[in-house]
C-alpha cells in the first residue's frame, strides 16, 4: 500500500481536489488518497506547515504529502521534493517546508525538473502528481529532480525568549475548528526554559496560571458536574505539542471560543512570564 | 473489506481527521475508511446520535463506527464498545450510545480498559483507533473491554403523546443542509397513534394537513410545472423514519428554508393534533 | 478498479453521503469512491454540469458519475444513464447532462427502468446506486433502462456573438472557493472569433486588455516581489478552458475576491469587445 496525502487550500465545493484524485488513480490506481485539510486559508503558509506538522507523523513511514498551497511555478517559487524524517513532501519552495521541517536535517531535497516532459498543457498540478506517483511507486528523487542544498528560509512569528528567560513570546498560528487558538510555543522549548518556575500566561482577561494535561482537567473538584465548567478558559499543550488556549466545550457558533470571546486573533502575540 | 465508518464534529479544516485516518491506516492498512459526518455540532450528542441512526444500516453488518464527539475521557465519560443489530459503535458513554439504541437489545457492551496497555502519551483517539483496528480485524470486545450491563440513559427530548391519543408533541433534533428540520416523531409511532385519524402539524403560519410520501408530491396538479411549487412548505417521513417539515426545493443561501422561513429552531416543539 | 464518483448538493454535514457510500460498498465492496463536490449550490443544475464539465475527463475512461443534484424522480424529471466519451453519467434528465454533453455525440442514453425491480421503500438514490454499481461492474445500460434518442435540451446560458463578430457575451456560471469567476466562454470559442485581434473585457472598473496564461504573469516585471501583485485583477482561461476573472493570490474572506471587489455575480453577463 502507497499513501498520498493531500493538503491544499482548494476547499471542497469546487472540482480541483476530485479532478486531482482522478488524475492520481489514472496514474497510479493502486494509491490509497488521503486527505489532510483542503481548507487551509488560500495561500496561508503558515497553516499549511502547522497542520503537516501535526499530521505528518499519524502517517506510515514512506508516505508521500502534496502541498497544493501557493504552488504555481513563478520565478520566486520553484517546485521541489524532499525526504524528511522518511516521510516525502512535494510543494512549492514557499516556505511551508523549511517552517515544517525547521532546524532538523532533511535527508534528500530536489529541485522538480521534469516540467518539459509532461504535455505542454500540463498544469501544476500534474506536475505534482507525477512526482508523488513516482515516489509512491517506489522511485528515486533524484528521477525527478535535481539535487538541491538549500530551500527557502522564512523567519517570521519566530518565538522570543525574554532576557535571562525572563519570558516566552510566541504567536498565534492556527485557530481551530473549536475557536482554540494555537501558539507557535512548544512544550519541548517551554520546559527547557521554564526549568520549572512558576509562570503566567498573559491574558486581556485574567491570567492563566496552569497549563493542564488535558481539557477535562478544568474540573478542579469532584463536587459538581464537569458541565459547570463549560465556557471556561484553559490552556494545554495539544497533541501537535503547542501551546493551546481553549474554552471548554467550546461552540464557536453558540457559546463562542478562545478566538471570539477572548479576543484571540491570528499572528497575535501569546506572552508567558516566568515569576 | 472491513469498514470503518468515521462520525466527529472535528471539522474537515484541521488536521484531526487525516492524523486519525493515518492512524487508522498504520495500525490496518487494509481498512476502508469511511466518513459520515465531521460536522456534528461541537459537542451535541443529540445530533450525533441522530445522524449514526440515519446512516449505519447503510453499511454492510459488521462495520465499525467510530464516534468522535465529547470523548475525552473523565470521570463522568467512560470509553464504551457495544454490538448492536450486527454492527459496532465506539463512543464515550454520554448518551449518544443510549439515545441511537433506545430501548432495543443490545448484543455486548463493554467498557473498554486498554488505555495502560498503550504508550503514555497515548490519546484519546489513539484508544478508539487501537479498538477499532482490533474489532475490524475480527477481535473479540472482551479482549478489549470488561463486559458492562447498562450504559448512560438520557431522557431528554421524549415524544409525548397526548391524554387519550389526542396529539403527538415531539421536538426539532436536527437541520439539514437544505435548511429542513427533521423531528423526533417516527412514522411507526404516528402510525400506531394515528389509527387512521385526520391530523394537523401545529405551526405558526398555516397548519400542514397532509404528510406527504415524498417532496415532489407537493405538485398536486398536473397542470402546473413543478417549478411552480417552489418554496411551498410541505411535511413528510424522511428516510430515516422521522417527520420533517421541509421547503420544496429548499436552498438557504437564496430563498431561504424551512428553519429560517418557518421560525422552526433546534429543540423547538412541534406537535400533531388528531382530530 | 472501477471508480465511481459522486457530485451532489447534499453538503458534508448531514449523513447522506456517508449512506451513499455504505450502499454501494453493500452492493460492490470492491468499488473506489471518490467525491468530486458535495457542495453544489443547491438544485443548481448549471453549477453542477460546470463541475462535471471542468473534472470528469481526470478519471480514467469507464469511470461511473453519480449526479445527486435535484434528483427526485417525478412528472418532468425521469432518471436516465449515458455513456459520453466513453464516461458513465447517472442523474435526473433535467438539463444537466445536456449542457454537460452540448452538441457533442452521446454514444447511448437510457431511461433507467428498474424502479419497479427494487423493494418498495426504495429511495431515489438506492436506484442510482443498483445503476452505478450495474455499470462499474461492467454491466450493460440496456440492461437497467430503454433506449432512449433525445434527453431534455437546456438553452438559457448561452454565449452571444455580436454582429460580425464584434463582441463575445457571456454568463458567470461559476464562482470558486477563491471568490474568482468563471464565465461560460470557452478558449475554443474565443480564438475562433478574436482571430487575433486585439480585445477588451469590459468591467465596470478599469477593463482587463489581455488574458494571461496563468496568475502568475501578472507580474509582468521582474523588478518587483511577486508579492507586490497581490489584489490586482486579471483574467485567464482556466484549466476547465473557460474565461475566468481572477484576483491575484484572492482570500476571499480577508483581502475579498474577484466575486466581492468587482461586483461581480453568478449569472452576470461578461462582455468581451473586439476592437
Amino acid at each position: 500500500m502507497s499513501i498520498i496525502t493531500l493538503t491544499t487550500d482548494y476547499g471542497l465545493k469546487d472540482h480541483f481536489v476530485g479532478a486531482l484524485k482522478g488524475k492520481i488513480l489514472s496514474e497510479y490506481p493502486e494509491a490509497t488518497l488521503i486527505d489532510i485539510s483542503h481548507y487551509i486559508d488560500p495561500f496561508n503558509t503558515v497553516e499549511a506547515s502547522y497542520i503537516l506538522g501535526a499530521s505528518y507523523a499519524s502517517f506510515p513511514k514512506g508516505t508521500v504529502h502534496i502541498i497544493g498551497v501557493d504552488m504555481e511555478l513563478n520565478k520566486e517559487n520553484q517546485h521541489i521534493a524532499i525526504q524528511w524524517n522518511d516521510h516525502y513532501f512535494i510543494a512549492a519552495d514557499n516556505g511551508i517546508l523549511s517552517m515544517l521541517t525547521q532546524k532538523m536535517v532533511i535527508q534528500k531535497m530536489v529541485a522538480i525538473n521534469i516540467h518539459d516532459r509532461l504535455h505542454s498543457e500540463a498544469s501544476d498540478m500534474d506536475v505534482f502528481v507525477k512526482v508523488a506517483c513516482h515516489i509512491a511507486k517506489g522511485g528515486m528523487l533524484n528521477v525527478i529532480g535535481k539535487e538541491i542544498q538549500t530551500i527557502k528560509q522564512v523567519t517570521e512569528l519566530q518565538v522570543l525568549v525574554g532576557e535571562n528567560g525572563t519570558y516566552l513570546s510566541g504567536n498565534i498560528i492556527y485557530i481551530d475548528h473549536f475557536g482554540n487558538v494555537v501558539t507557535n510555543i512548544s512544550k519541548k522549548q517551554f520546559l527547557e526554559i521554564a526549568k520549572g518556575r512558576p509562570y503566567e500566561i498573559v491574558l486581556r482577561t485574567k491570567n492563566i496560571k496552569t497549563i493542564l494535561p488535558n481539557y477535562s482537567a478544568i474540573a478542579s473538584s469532584d463536587k459538581y458536574p464537569i458541565k459547570n465548567y463549560e465556557g471556561e478558559k484553559l490552556a494545554l499543550f495539544n497533541e501537535a505539542g503547542f501551546l493551546e488556549i481553549a474554552i471548554y466545550r467550546s461552540n464557536p457558533s453558540k457559546v463562542g471560543s478562545a478566538n471570539s470571546l477572548l479576543g484571540l486573533n491570528y499572528r497575535d502575540s501569546i506572552t508567558i512570564k516566568f515569576l
